[in-house]
């Protein structure tokens, strides 16, 4: 249990990757840290693409950066809903700033990019979002998982073994 | 019927919205163009966001910028699909660059950002893929329909009536 | 803009078929009209066969024939419901006793023989609802479009941009 | 086992009401009745309004209306697909012309309207589609079963009941 | 109308298999019986597992085994939820103790199984839950239709004409 | 990476329980451990409740419990389908006599049952099916894992973590 006392945060909103949430959230939990899911609205029950149902814990505006040690953002078209709401790009950029875990697999780096953490930055993602993230400063690359300090990122669903034991790690080591 | 004797490509993919392919679409007819369905495979029917059906006329692989006196992207998170061929964007690219009518409509505009046609250019989108517009060198302003030169984009199914008046007027002038 | 100053009705219920109430809906938006989506209920969100919403402006039982230049009643199974208002068939008599735009597509004839203005009057349908329209007094012709004076009617989504082209001729002659 | 020896038809399309098909289907097996599923094709299956399928025995057209003791047309939009098919129409018109039971419930008396054997006889029908019944000769009247000789007619699922008592009276009387 | 001044109840609960609840309900109102549909929760509409409703007269807890004649368990995976339950295994066990009527088909068996009511008796299920009902005793049989005294159990929605045939013996007989 | 050389079947069919079958999977791809996904059919796609794909590695038929050094049965309804194959039951048995990991959660526990290597056994499962799991002589209480020798039993997803820190720790001592 290498993150008892660690506190997590992981982005939903309608039509996110049922994986991409599910399993960071019962890894982190395994792992012995503390798991928010952070929405517009708290106590809403969000469907992932299939319907499945995520209830939020938190929403945007009642969290503080600080109080948390890393944030992840998910896949599916829920970063097209995540980042409508500027205070979630204001999260990702104050963990960011702070040099705590910034995590994004699969579309979720488009919540990286509006929150403008990818200049200059080695990361990765979902191919079809490419010219997004190189058009936000990205260096990308076509790699399982792309660890560049505290910014974690990943392409897809099979990479999340590689993508949580990469969060894990550096989650252990802040 | 002021668009007798044009061709206009309409691109299409799964999760299309609904109504910003097929308001263009008959319109066009009933403004006497010639309009043909362009996606990843011929004769292939592909849902929209709730499912509704549209059949595919021909691929990006087998379509020639020369012959088309216009290219429109339509919304929905078709454009993630869409631009996951480079044929799409090469397409659009050249007709752009031979100065004839782009336009792009809700997420739309994704397409546009790979096609790079938007450096310095006046455009609009749903406001949830400023960012990308804007990384991709967009000058964005939140109107109904921004028509800058043979490029025209909106924002969302309601533009569509104001969306089309622009695009019938850059065709019928080109 | 050659419908500035008209105000037109389009019928809407559950099952409505998608295109053929969103193409009017916009085209005449497009062209200058004032357009209010009426139903059994106002403010109310129609689900269309796919899903697709449509949110009424207005109820049967709050508006009257003699504020609208012209009806017109969609298919897809709408018809089947709308027609279990009397309301509705009294507008559309009320309407066509007026001289003015009474015009159905596809299944939206149902609408026009229960408000009994098809005797002896040329018109179309979808095939399969002929043999009601032939017994509610329709001369029926297989046509993209058929005008008899006030009358409008098509038979499917295909014929739309004729059926608009017919109804708008209508409208601004009216 | 009051059927043994009788051969029933239901006729089936997509949309069909479910308990329309298959309360008369189990309800002639249990009273010892031989019952074929009709439609236009044999051996497809057809989904109901909500998605159970009916697996059809044979099509129209490789049956005998000679070799039938009855048949059936259920509710649901089915019968709107099924009178699209002209044979279903001619089947129906002969089994009546042979005074052997033509049962129809819900819109199920679409195919009778269509099938031309409404004309002068008390029936009844789901009261969306009354204006037809009674365009098609109908005599009309708002009860649970209407029985006129060989014609059976109810209104909707509730009615089930009533139906089934009455048609295996008048099969039974054959 | 053989059961006239009976009272049955039919256990409903979410994903109930469609003619499993419906064709043993309107047979019994066909045969003159009162049919009561139970649920966790009276007035409540429980969908099917294609989504066809059922709204529930009654709940467990406001019924009274004494005022009925027989019970049906229905299959789906209904049986699942409705055993959740404790008062209805307890229902079930009194009308079987009552020497009443207790039938149930395809899963429904399941429901027999929690309330202890097969230990010793000749039965039969959907051959999937054959291993539960042998652990709870039953002697299981793979038959269209085993009646042991008051319990009456089947297999499938096929064997619903046999199923009802034997229910309807053993309720007469009561 | 605890578990690599060591080679763990999931079970699969039809609806599922989502992360039931791949929380474990990633899990133990990311311990190093080599997983197969075995289902009646080799190379089909299972939907989960919600539709959500898992595509099967091999069948039944084709494995060999020696090769294997644990299977886990996850829960939704896809147990009362993967019980339906007697390979299934036979796979559990013989790995289980082998003192090799057999793991259930929430409905899984009824793969066990029809295996019928519960007897006398300590273990849990959803409590819906408790009673078929005491019938098969399980030992059955309500935590949130129960570890007996080999057999490792949890109640539901939110298990999940619990659940697969004990497999990891059964398997890694093999």
């Amino acid at each position: 249990m290498s993150l008892q006392g660690k506190k997590v945060a992981i982005f939903v909103d309608q039509q996110y990757q049922e994986m991409e949430v599910w399993y960071p959230y019962y890894r982190l939990v395994e792992e012995g840290a503390e798991v928010h899911v952070i929405a517009a609205e708290a106590g809403k029950t969000y469907p992932s693409k299939t319907g499945y149902p995520c209830k939020s814990d938190k929403s945007y505006d009642e969290v503080k950066p600080f109080d948390y040690d890393g944030v992840i953002a998910p896949g599916g078209f829920a970063p097209d809903f995540i980042r409508r709401h500027p205070a979630s790009s204001a999260f990702i950029a104050q963990v960011d700033a702070q040099g705590k875990l910034v995590a994004g697999i699969c579309h979720g780096p488009w919540c990286l990019c509006s929150a403008n953490v990818l200049r200059g930055r080695h990361c990765t993602s979902f191919f079809a979002i490419k010219d997004d993230v190189v058009n936000a400063g990205g260096v990308w690359e076509d790699s399982e998982v792309v660890v560049d300090k505290n910014l974690v990122t990943s392409r897809k669903p099979a990479d999340l073994p590689a993508f949580m034991r990469a969060c894990i790690e550096v989650l252990s080591k802040q």
